[in-house]
């Protein structure tokens, strides 16, 4: 009656080896829905997530139907508000361009905004002026507002949207139509606009590294 | 003779479970230095990473002694190049100021910039008016440094590095400084510089969203 037993031993190894891989491949799958940061797990798998959506985004100029959740909407007008600015202004204005019939206008009237036309949604970020370093240093809402829209590129790509910076200011032309749909006050300039959807197509991202254009400590 | 391979049934299952919980927490250390994009595991960890760094990159000012490797420094300026710019134009340039009594004299120098002093290196983000849109579309230029400016302050946070942007342009005596510091052309002006090092302090992150600033469809 030995071999039985030991036939038992070997199937319980084989047996518990395998489950060892379901729970291993059990483990990574749960975490999905945590935060790593929450978990603790895997830091450079978050730095690698971190740097790869920096530099996989791209400029997404076609969209697909599937509706932007007003969730998504308040997540991105949050990472914008989340930029730097110069001591500490924050001197923009988001508006949120959901009417159809606005998004068509503009699509139409600015050849550079065409692709609003298929957006769910298109952003106007704004400087306020009211809000902006008074003398000098008034022209650092420009760059505030710059990196309020690049979070807010760089957030929509992490999700899975697509989105492409419009420039408005300082094309004045441009800054009075968007000015006059937007029905924005005086001291309220538009920066640009960014359609934002589901991409409608894969887009790959351009190589624009140049190393000639980094000089060490002296130019 | 019954009882010692029964004996070593049990054993063998009892030894296989623990092995199994060593290969689930191994493999999630083990995935560690992939992307989840690779392994194709916890898009939405993955995203919740990138969200995170976006909300709670915050500018440091104190730095650890601790050096910033090469390595690091050419991710940052390559995290910098990806940034969208109006037309594709890529004007910019970038000075790694490595050199320490280059950093302790615009510390001592500039008064926005005192924190050079402590920074294992500093990065100088400037437009390139040559390669910049001719006309009314040249100040684009700002625009694309700010958004190339704003990718380098996230990538470094999400290294575990601390940064902050310190202006110059267009504050005229800044830029003629640091011009002259840095040995520019006349063509290549200095929108920022960015010390970065790892932090000296943790530092928590200022609560900017405001909703009275999100406007829908008319402002």
């Amino acid at each position: 009656m030995k071999t039985p037993y030991f036939i038992i031993a070997i199937l319980a190894i084989a047996l518990c080896v395998v489950t060892g891989r379901l729970v291993a491949t059990g483990s990574s799958n749960e975490s999905a829905p945590e935060s790593d940061a929450a978990t603790g797990a895997s830091p450079r798998s978050q730095a690698a997530a971190i740097y790869n959506n920096i530099m996989t985004r791209s400029s997404v100029r076609t969209y697909s139907d599937r509706p932007v959740s007003p969730e998504a909407v308040d997540s991105l007008c949050r990472a914008a508000m989340a930029a730097p600015t110069a001591m500490n202004k924050q001197p923009w204005q988001i508006v949120v361009i959901r009417d159809r019939a606005t998004l068509d206008t503009i699509a139409s009237r600015c050849p550079n905004i065409k692709m609003a036309a298929e957006a769910q949604v298109a952003f106007a970020i704004c400087g306020d002026l009211s809000l902006a370093i008074e003398g000098d240093g008034q022209p650092y809402w420009i760059q505030d507002c710059s990196a309020a829209t690049e979070n807010l590129l760089l957030a929509a790509h992490g999700m899975g949207l697509g989105a492409v910076w419009c420039g408005i200011y300082p094309i004045q032309e441009r800054v009075d139509l968007i000015s006059s749909l937007l029905g924005l006050p005086e001291n309220v300039v538009p920066l640009n606009i960014i359609p934002v959807g589901y991409p409608g197509a894969a887009v790959t991202p351009k190589e624009k590294f140049d190393p000639a254009k980094v000089h060490t400590d002296k130019y």
